[in-house]
């Protein structure tokens, strides 16, 4: 894509005046219709060094309301940071429903900077294209408007450029040793970006290539790109949605066909009390000292909690971490989302809480909120929670390949139990707050919710990332599955490492 | 995703024959619908070996109208097949519209048994699954509906069928050594299907589980699949379809800011006859002589050729095979699609013109024309040109992938120069049926079509499949480049294999 591009274009200053002044206007009023829409966007500059980046953003944001924008600079990860899955700084400054975020630099850095300086091996470059195509496309399929702008200067202007501004001690700190290796390193770097344009340039989120040289053409050129695609997303936000996209595909069977897995489960697994005080006290004891090694290899772990109200995630959960070192977990506890949370991405809430490496989050409820409850309540569409689970994957799928161990439990009880025990929690003075008109509620829709267990069970347990059904009816029983899977899976981890 | 099935679900014959008659009828009457419809159809069943694959599609056939489907079982390629890419005798093998096609093991193969007994490298199994979602996607996007089962039985259930078929002579014949080396190693190959199940279990094309122990339960559930999974496509194919998806984005430039290619070209450049006789003798044995050494290391070739009317397509094409050996080269001239041809994908009869490998095909004219002809006449979509780009890089990728090299020619010449050669060619008595009424009215369209074209060489001219702008205004000079690039490029590729 870029050997084709003419880097000899011009604008004179008198068009480009009367153009700017125009194109400023319209660019204002579409920003304060995406906020009325909600529509959150993120536009990412990318290009060769010097081709003027942090410019041509200084002009951008001149026709911006200031309070509905933010502009990051992307830098090489902080040490913080680079304790995270390499999306996970992206992840997080996803701008809000009705927001722009601009990237000087962006996720792609990987693909660009951090490859030629082989900061990345080729496996892990075959991962991180995965990893960003599911990025924008997520994140396109919830709305957002993605802007991808390539600016394009040949290795003469880049090299005339770094030259102006090594003359004079005021600038000469901006060109970095790195910046002239590539310039020298021009034609590599060239087919480094090449690759990156054409492995990402889908109809969800295409590259606009800008040629550079002129920065006038470019600040027009750049304009007129953004506001075409914002005004393209206007008035696609004000047309009536289709119900159904032509290419997902419905499936649903009666309960017969289903791929069941609950109803495998075997409840009347159980232990007796001094069994479980037994076992208790060793895996406890077991976990301690693998949490601290866990630490030192700084290996992430995360851990998901659903179940059935009443299922005992709550117990599990407690005895799990009894022994911990309290500086090094995070317990989650996953509400209804709030009004910030609502305005972003389902999955975003849940990036934000990953662990950094070394650490632990376990999480009680989790994103699998999404196709349980907002699936049966209708909180989202269908189309929407059927792309979930491939969305989930690739996010779990991320963790896995930044080196976490990832397990989630589901806890299971039969009807019966739970009856059990709400009308207990209900007789309880201490327990009763912990039963609600809602869970009686959601256990009329018990059969609703064990279609979409099974079908999320299904198709979301994989062997890097599995699902472990744990037979609750009995308390002592789970528990003790709950702590050895984590042992077991801790040890496996760090035999392997 | 496989770890967590059922295998024990079972049907009683009652239930199973009352159950089987109803889904026949519905089934029968959605295929008619498919048909008026111009619904094309691909089922492909995978699964465990002995899982039953060959007797559920038996019991799908009985519902259907054997003039409306047909069976592919697919085998090891035969030596002529492996000649062209992987995916080309699935390409070859895509139903028209309104038709089924069912595949006894499908086109993972190459990422389940080839990839178990090693046939294929780690890149190449990257690769794979790449071009397979790009496959399915390009179909599903086109309107393919397209459904996947998959079929489990475990390794001891697996054994047992084995075994059964072992005892008789008449039927021992059907257990292949690898039948058997898959079940010794069964938790490997497991591992290695449930990678592909993950990989490819997507929005708009999911992977439907099939428990297989008891063969009444599984050919209800794959009846009940196919006909959810076609229902639905009838509902969407009635409905009216939005005018643009929500996640597309559109981009328009005025002449101006559009990143141009062609103005760039000087079309002053020019030879003399005796300049133009020399090289043509000089290159015109060249190509002969590596044409030759391309047929002996079995490297495929693909050349497009592009441009304007009268721009000297045919003349070029002319000196470049006037030397070569027509049994190693095929030129491929590409009209409007045929009634066959437009029931199809439309690069479904590009696809079947490949070259395999060790020979040549010149296309004269190419699938271009999605982005040029059909975005400008509006005989597709926005949103269907929009997307072709990526599919077309994804299909030259494929290619190139496969070993072929793929250049792309581009002949340009200027307004005024194609006037002449209009008027030239009304004049010549014998060059009069070159020119038609329709070479004039695209003459009007000059503008948009170089619109179309500047943004077609952007979007997919790729370091591996290049597109060469020849600058055309003098014949002498545009055919020489013709032919010095094709030299070029062949001796590069000889000297790296």
């Amino acid at each position: 894509m870029l050997e084709k591009m003419d880097l000899t274009k011009k604008m004179d200053k008198e068009t480009y005046k009367e153009r700017l002044e125009e194109l400023q206007a319209q660019l204002g009023e579409l920003q304060r219709e995406c906020k009325t829409l909600e529509i959150p966007v993120m536009i990412a500059f990318e290009g060769f060094d010097a081709a003027g980046k942090g410019s041509q953003i200084a002009e951008l944001i001149q026709a911006l309301d200031p309070r509905g924008f933010e502009v990051h600079a992307v830098k090489q990860e902080t040490e913080n940071e680079r304790m995270y899955p390499f999306l996970w700084r992206f992840w997080t400054k996803t701008p809000e429903n009705g927001r722009i975020a601009i990237y000087d630099s962006s996720w792609y850095r990987r693909v660009l900077i951090e490859r030629f300086e082989k900061l990345i091996t080729n496996e892990q470059l075959g991962d991180a294209y995965d990893s960003i195509c599911a990025f924008e496309r997520q994140l396109s399929d919830g709305g957002m408007a993605i802007i991808k702008i390539f600016l394009c200067v040949d290795q003469k202007e880049q090299r005339k450029r770094f030259d102006k501004l090594l003359e004079s001690k005021d600038t000469a700190w901006r060109v970095t040793k790195g910046d002239l290796e590539r310039n020298e390193k021009f034609a590599k770097y060239l087919a480094i970006n090449e690759e990156m344009l054409q492995k990402t340039d889908t109809d969800y989120a295409p590259w606009t290539l800008v040629e550079a040289t002129d920065r006038r053409f470019a600040t027009i050129k750049i304009y007129t790109t953004v506001i075409q695609i914002l005004r393209a997303k206007v008035e696609a936000a004000k047309r009536p949605k289709p119900e159904v996209p032509q290419s997902t595909v419905k499936q649903e069977y009666d309960k017969e066909l289903q791929s069941s897995i609950l109803s495998k489960a075997d409840l009347s697994k159980s232990l007796t009390e001094e069994e479980y005080k037994k076992n208790l006290k060793v895996l406890q004891k077991k976990i301690k000292k693998l949490h601290g090694e866990m630490y030192l290899k700084r290996i992430p772990l995360v851990l998901g909690f659903e179940g059935w109200d009443a299922g005992g995630k709550g117990g599990a959960i407690k005895r799990l971490t009894q022994k911990m070192d309290p500086r090094g977990y995070v317990v989650h506890p996953t509400a209804s989302p709030n009004d910030i949370e609502r305005k972003h991405h389902y999955l975003w809430r849940f990036w934000e809480a990953m662990p950094k490496n070394g650490h632990a989050t376990i999480f009680d409820r989790t994103w699998y909120g999404r196709v349980m409850v907002e699936r049966i309540e209708g909180f989202c569409t269908k189309e929407e929670w059927q792309r979930a689970y491939k969305e989930i994957n690739d996010m779990e799928n991320d963790l896995v390949n930044a080196g976490a161990v990832v397990i989630k439990f589901w806890l299971q009880i039969d009807k019966d139990e739970q009856e059990r025990r709400f009308e207990e929690r209900k007789m309880n003075p201490e327990k009763q707050w912990k039963i609600t008109d809602e869970d009686w509620r959601n256990r009329e829709k018990w059969d609703q919710y064990e279609e979409a267990v099974d079908e999320m069970l299904i198709r979301t347990s994989t062997p890097k990332s599995p699902w472990v059904v744990v037979e609750g009816n009995d308390k002592y029983y789970a528990r003790i599955k709950v702590l050895q899977t984590v042992v077991d899976a801790l040890e496996a981890k760090l035999k392997e490492s």
